[in-house]
């Protein structure tokens, strides 16, 4: 090789194959609303309140079981008092990292451990803004299907909690149709909710048929369940544990739900909020890990804020955003992954005020690197309204949210001092050099449904606004987005087996 | 007192007076961008920069000061190299604190250090949305006057930095119409532009005879000057230099502000554009302090983006707002005031995308403690639109972000240990307890424009969107908040000098 052919490849080198600008699982910590010593603080206050104040639990195998592993009852108060070195066992068995699997498909497994960030839709919803008369409306089993074909399409969606309740079913059809529609529309992890140990058991059933067996889905669960076990302050649900110590047992894994709202259900001091949910949530980590040392638990915190002025849940404050943020750190100081909330909105449609709760609540979550983020998809009306354009606009905020994520990286080459000598005793400008047509897709993301036109090129493609373009890529990706089907013949004998009323047209079938 | 009497003291204290939940200057920093070494790598970098690639400075008065001083100038490149002992005597004389001073109203007087965050309005449109027809027209100087005017009422907007261009204005009457139309409008500290020496010590003299005289103001200067010396990548502008000369010698606080674009005229390397705008931030200030040991500079780094694709430039990306919050980082460890942008949006009217890029970017530097973020009120369209109800909405905008900013306070009182024993112990629930109430106003943030009821009751009230609101509210503000108006005789003296345009009812003095 001749000596200026050396020279040139030094110079020119071959391009590298172009690095995604964001992915999955990028590992956020960058924000810290806590001090270290705080962290400590509230961690030894909800020790306290475990051990003096106690949970409330009924009579029940649940209550049998704290007893026998030592915890003291107050069967007159029916309140459960568990002391500090059951914390401390079930800190040393619970898992560091829980895997969510994607169905058949390892681009969407995730890997839910440290401050490694997963951000996607959140549950149950009761109302939805219909994407072609824009007014609100009950949702229905259809929407679940067809907002998972959508979020399956949609990248920085990374997993799938079913969005809303299928208010046209009955109580009976509802968790398995629930989760039918949701595993048949995308390869997507799959969460969603399960009300009796039955109807968790078909959940169960039917998924190990798409899985190829029971063992096969336990060893790469494609599903878990979240369970809203609590009722704040510090009472457990008795029917919820009874469902939720199934789970556990079936080795699915199970998201520990406590949403306590501060000033109303928890205390109006935000630290106060987090010493009774970290309780809450330690509570439930003993009794699962006392059920099943190393099942696969999610610390589920979602604490939130209560108007004061009115009561009502909101869910676009500031204050949700810091407790959302804080607890992240309390995951890592366990070392167990956590599940929170974020992207919500209390305005009742896509408009300014919705970008920017979301924009915020999101954004100081995922810095603070929260594992895996519900609610930062489709949401508005606090936890009430579903739209779908809104998971199109989510996509984007996630997108600019993930890059912010990823954070600078900061190397010989990325200095570019070399770059800045070459352009300023050149021609004085760094368009088209090499570095900038390299990083072009590699360094900046690029929100899809964003405009960074001028006025003019906007005018004249209609001066259309973000919800306006969003529903026309909502319709879009409805049409075109082929999700990857089940096997039509696990489909059948599902169909067989279980009551399912879903059109197969809207099952990836058609 | 009796026993009972002392009691009940005890466990209901007197009300103290409500803390504000948020308030100017609140500390950031909880958000870190870069890893530590990062810092000094780009540090140091820039020093390599500034002594081998050096700034383009053509000859004149500023390239004396250097060539005495010790640079080593290159006549035939026109190139000033800076040594590194420059750099560091530079950093040894600069304030480590600017105070930017109210009009007479300590209330608005900023602290520039550290991690204090404040936020308001930035600069140079040229077109706005007419508040009544929300079409798009050309600015004029009467804007000024009412968008100060409105500035004056909204609480989280900290500081009025011209938001527009005068169109209707010759060269001659611009800038002392601009700073007069500003400072009457509101007590805020006010900042703008000089295009000339001449129109800056206009600009000085009409700000002395408000103050009580020129030391009155250079004591406490109420006005500050943004200048705009740069013409990246690595140039001086020599015209603009000389204003900012004069104004440095004028004891006048400057903020050197540069605004290089990623992929345009600073690398496309992230990293790379923070080495680049970091010499050149560093150059001024090395000129700068030789001019005047001690002047009043802010470090004015705006670390811009170029989308790529089309050379525009964009203010709504993640990275955009990750640059902005790593130079925080580099502000601080110099411990020298930064000055920087964000609240920008790529959008062209106030809808979601707005809201959304509004609220990560404005996050992102105000976690990670910038000083004086500049931009984060009334901006549409990257640089080029304003809207007046923009500004009410960014009001609410940087108060949720400044909620943030605060935190979680942890002590004995907040982690609530009590409350919740007697709680739980007791009615079960947290509303009406007196930390509740107590917190109700201290503890939450409640932003004006934001809506929080339910779909029922806002329907009742139009079912307006935020921008509507926003609209309302703006209107409102016009009509019937009363800025401090300047003493009459003072006004009659400055419109006897000079060529002052503004109609007198748009001065504060209807």
């Amino acid at each position: 090789m001749s000596q200026a052919k050396t020279r040139k490849r030094k110079r020119r080198p071959d391009p590298t194959p172009t690095k995604q600008p964001i992915e999955p699982g990028l590992v956020g910590g960058q924000y810290k609303p806590l001090y270290e010593q705080d962290i400590l603080k509230i961690h030894n206050a909800s020790l306290d309140v475990l051990e003096q104040v106690g949970i409330e639990v009924m009579p029940s195998e649940c209550r049998d079981i704290f007893e026998t592993a030592g915890a003291i009852i107050d069967k007159s108060r029916n309140r459960v008092f568990i002391p500090r070195a059951m914390v401390e066992d079930a800190l040393g068995t619970a898992r560091n990292e829980v895997v969510l699997y994607g169905r058949d498909d390892p681009r969407h497994d995730m890997y839910l451990s440290g401050a490694k960030v997963y951000m996607g839709t959140g549950g149950a919803a009761v109302k939805v803004l219909d994407l072609e008369t824009q007014a609100v409306r009950e949702t229905v089993l259809d929407d679940i299907a067809k907002i998972g074909r959508m979020c399956d399409a949609l990248d920085n969606i990374h997993f799938y909690l079913r969005p809303c309740v299928a208010r046209d079913l009955t109580n009976e059809q509802l968790d398995i149709n629930t989760f039918y529609a949701a595993v048949t529309n995308t390869t997507k992890h799959v969460t969603g909710n399960c009300f009796t140990v039955e109807s968790f058991r078909d959940v169960f059933d039917m998924c190990a048929m798409i899985a190829g067996g029971a063992e096969s889905l336990k060893a790469k669960p494609f599903i878990s369940v979240t369970s809203c076990w609590t009722v704040s302050p510090l009472r457990y649900a008795t029917e919820t544990v009874e469902v939720m110590t199934d789970i556990v047992r079936h080795e699915i894994p199970v998201f520990l739900s406590s949403a306590p709202q501060a000033g109303a259900t928890s205390p109006a001091a935000l630290a106060g909020s987090l010493v009774q949910i970290n309780a809450e949530e330690l509570s439930g980590l003993v009794y699962t890990q006392l059920l099943k040392p190393g099942a696969p638990v999610i610390m589920g915190y979602v604490p939130s804020v209560a108007d004061l002025r009115t009561g009502n849940f909101i869910g676009g404050a500031a204050e949700f955003a810091l407790m959302n943020a804080a607890i992240c750190q309390l995951g890592q100081f366990y070392n167990i992954p956590v599940y929170n909330s974020s992207g919500l909105s209390d305005s009742k449609l896509p408009d300014i005020q919705a970008g920017y709760e979301k924009g915020i609540t999101g954004l100081a979550v995922a810095l603070a690197g929260a594992n895996y983020v519900h609610h930062s998809a489709g949401f508005l009306e606090s936890l009430l309204t579903i739209a779908y354009e809104q998971y199109v606009i989510d996509n984007d905020i996630n997108g600019s949210i993930m890059r912010a994520v990823r954070g600078i990286e900061v190397n010989d080459e990325t200095l570019s001092v070399d770059v800045i000598r070459e352009v300023c005793f050149g021609e004085g400008h760094y368009l088209g050099t090499e570095q900038s047509l390299g990083l072009m897709h590699s360094e900046y993301f690029y929100p899809p449904a964003t405009d960074r036109r001028n006025r003019e090129d906007w005018e004249i493609d209609g001066a259309l606004d973000m919800r306006e373009r969003a529903r026309i890529i909502a319709r879009d990706l409805m049409k075109t987005h082929q999700p990857k089907r089940i096997d039509p013949a696990v489909d059948a004998a599902i169909r067989q087996k279980f009551d399912i009323v879903l059109d197969p047209k809207l099952a990836g079938l058609a």
